[in-house]
């Protein structure tokens, strides 16, 4: 039985057309973080399941993970995402210096149904500081997020990024009444309003609290727009998780980052998070798609017995964000087009392949891009096959340009033909 | 208790100093790619178990493997090498034009006892050609491959391309009396000839073969040097098998790839190899390590049921090549030393946060790579961190520079101190 040419449902697999679209995306990515001062990492992708059992939340390595239990008998998992990976990796160097600012390109592993956007198998970029508690390392990391929608050219209308604090809404929550029994429920509620109808979600609420009045107080908070509402400041009075979000907004304000809007409704589920939280939402189209979730984490690294090291990051899907900046025609028709050499070899016959190596060998040598024949096809099918892949120039090597060592070569666009020595046509090309 | 700070045995984890050698090794290698026209591409880790069982050969798929049943429960893989997810994605596209010219990064799979240059999770560069039937491709294969060499610097005294073919393999051991039967023990037998001392080798060849006779004629066939070695071209006389070497050896001596050397021991373990075979070994060392193996396959893509398309490529482990360029310094004092900024923003209180924020918003518009002080640690040891960083430059920002829009930039080798406006710094910087 011959096997199947599909690979197996919500695996990645790219084709050069593909894969250029993802690397323009990546290299983007790597780009703002490399100017920001970030430097790369990567982790396994094979993991211990005991490194997110422990802290990643209930679902991601539970029944979406991909678990097994490898031939020396340890349980493992496929890593759901990056930052446990990371935290381990901080533990472990007792010598590094403090702040670090790390950035990765993982694969990640999630057993989930597949639809659009949403795979089995997918790049997550990542970008944390370790080792620093100052807001600074907040807004550098949201500045490293903004300046990416920016080099994408995204305008401000179509995206937005939410942000709130745990820290706050736990005392917020507290002060609406949400006691310590309740207050994971409320938590898990709040996180899922985007996904779900107003009227679902308001019962979902009501379900999780322990009365109808402090359910609709925490439905207000969700709703309150800004940190100057006059309901939000007087449930928050001498409130230092107050404090420190005005001041986080004040920063924001002061640097200029107008897509940042304060959302008392981002809670994100990650169950690690403890202070700030923010997400990347696409506002343009009818759902408001989360492409990117971050937030402070402060106990994640502490998990491996060390002393507590504070941090704060993000993930962002690379297909979502692919799809994102598709939907709005972002994608450079440049990126989609690219030709795969500059030149193109002919070889008029066998006899000439070792000849059209050297020649291939001689421009490769001054940084020229070369397509030599493989083919071993008519002259007419080897300048079809340069025109299909939109290489602009063709070099014939037969017995005549052997002989004498001078090259006919073609442009195609124009069809001027220019003949000259293998250093000629070097020039000529650079 | 305390979670484990090291990844589980074999599995590939970088720092930051890690892996910026590792990406100058993949850099250089998809650079030498791209300037011979290859086109990246990439398929999935997790595959069918099917996809392996069929042609990798036993043990890749057996008892080297990581494969478990998933939650739908499929039997699924992790990919141990790529070539059969390449020749998947070729066989898949009934519109694609032949030849395609395709190179790849991924990261393999196999559960192997871990030791120096064999770990269980690795990075194996990969380029093929597939639709071609010339020794054209082959040719452009090897061509690559020595460009590899030559951009590493790699003298030849420290490397050698030895290369045979399967098809004439065949062809000799049936002149030498193997029959049918035997075959493949032979062929495996063969294979292990550099992995154990003379004697052990010696043994293991005559239990393969039917007879003593044969044995040592083997013996003489793996041990020819050269294509004019007259017991060979005896041995050989007539076969077209030959002619195809003889010919293949002539292109290689008039492109002038003097590393490339013919070696009937080579056969290569890979099941799927039909024509010619190579490998990339260090001869530097005591070890005769194999760093990469390739060869032209004709079935691959026949499996899922498509026309026959052949293919010619090979693989190189990411790890084992970085060994081998450490072992003879060749990876660039620069690589493992380089800045990750070239200017650090030291900021003097929390007061100056969103100003130092907003100046490195202006220079990274600029293109420049700026570290912004997260740490909120006193002014000398921001000087300090930026040092050891090998920062070139530091910006300070308190309220005088807020106020006059003049920032004291100082450049760290020399302690010049030098006074102006961002756009003034901007443009020093550049």
């Amino acid at each position: 039985m011959a096997l199947s040419t599909k690979p197996l449902s919500g695996m990645r697999q790219r084709l050069p057309g593909e894969f250029r679209v993802e690397k323009y995306v990546t290299d983007t990515l790597s780009l703002c973080s490399v100017q920001a001062g970030f430097e790369e990492y990567d982790g396994p992708v094979v993991e211990p399941f005991a490194l997110f059992a422990a802290k990643s939340g209930g679902e991601l390595a539970g029944k979406q993970s991909y678990c097994f239990t490898d031939r020396g008998g340890r349980e493992v998992i496929l890593r759901p995402e990056m930052t446990p990976s990371l935290a381990r990796m901080v533990a472990a160097q007792g010598e590094l210096q403090l702040p670090v600012r790390w950035y990765s390109m993982p694969l990640c592993y999630r057993y989930e149904r597949p639809q659009r956007g949403r795979v089995r198998e997918f790049l997550q970029y990542n970008l944390d500081i370790l080792g620093s508690e100052s807001l600074a390392a907040e807004l550098e990391v949201i500045l490293v997020l903004q300046g990416i929608m920016n080099l994408f050219r995204a305008p401000a209308s179509i995206y937005r990024i939410g942000w709130s604090s745990r820290r706050f809404m736990a005392d917020a929550l507290a002060r609406c009444g949400v006691d310590q029994s309740t207050r994971a429920a409320v938590f898990s509620a709040i996180d899922k309003r985007d996904k779900m109808k107003g009227e679902v979600w308001t019962e979902l609420l009501a379900d999780a609290c322990a009365s109808s009045t402090i359910a609709d107080k925490v439905a207000s908070l969700v709703s309150a727009g800004s940190l100057s509402d006059p309901w939000l400041m007087d449930l928050m009075q001498g409130s230092s998780t107050f404090d420190e979000i005005v001041k986080f907004n004040g920063l924001l304000e002061d640097v200029g980052v107008t897509s940042a809007v304060f959302s008392p409704g981002v809670v994100r589920g990650l169950d690690y998070y403890t202070g700030i939280v923010f997400e990347l939402v696409d506002t343009g189209g009818e759902n408001n798609r989360s492409l990117c979730g971050g937030g402070r984490y402060d106990d994640l690294v502490g998990l491996f017995g060390n002393k507590k090291i504070s941090g704060v990051g993000f993930g962002l899907g690379v297909l979502t964000l692919t799809l994102f900046l598709e939907t709005y025609s972002l994608i450079p028709d440049s990126v989609k087009k690219a030709a795969p050499a500059e030149v193109y070899i002919a070889v008029l016959s066998p006899d000439e392949i070792a000849s059209a190596g050297s020649l291939a060998i001689f421009f490769r040598r001054d940084g020229i891009r070369v397509m030599m024949d493989v083919s071993g096809k008519k002259l007419g099918k080897q300048y079809s096959e340069a025109e299909r892949y939109g290489i602009s120039s063709v070099v014939t090597v037969g017995p005549d340009e052997v002989e004498t060592g001078l090259y006919r070569m073609k442009t195609l666009s124009d069809g001027v033909v220019f003949t000259g020595s293998p250093e000629e046509l070097s020039r000529r090309l650079r």
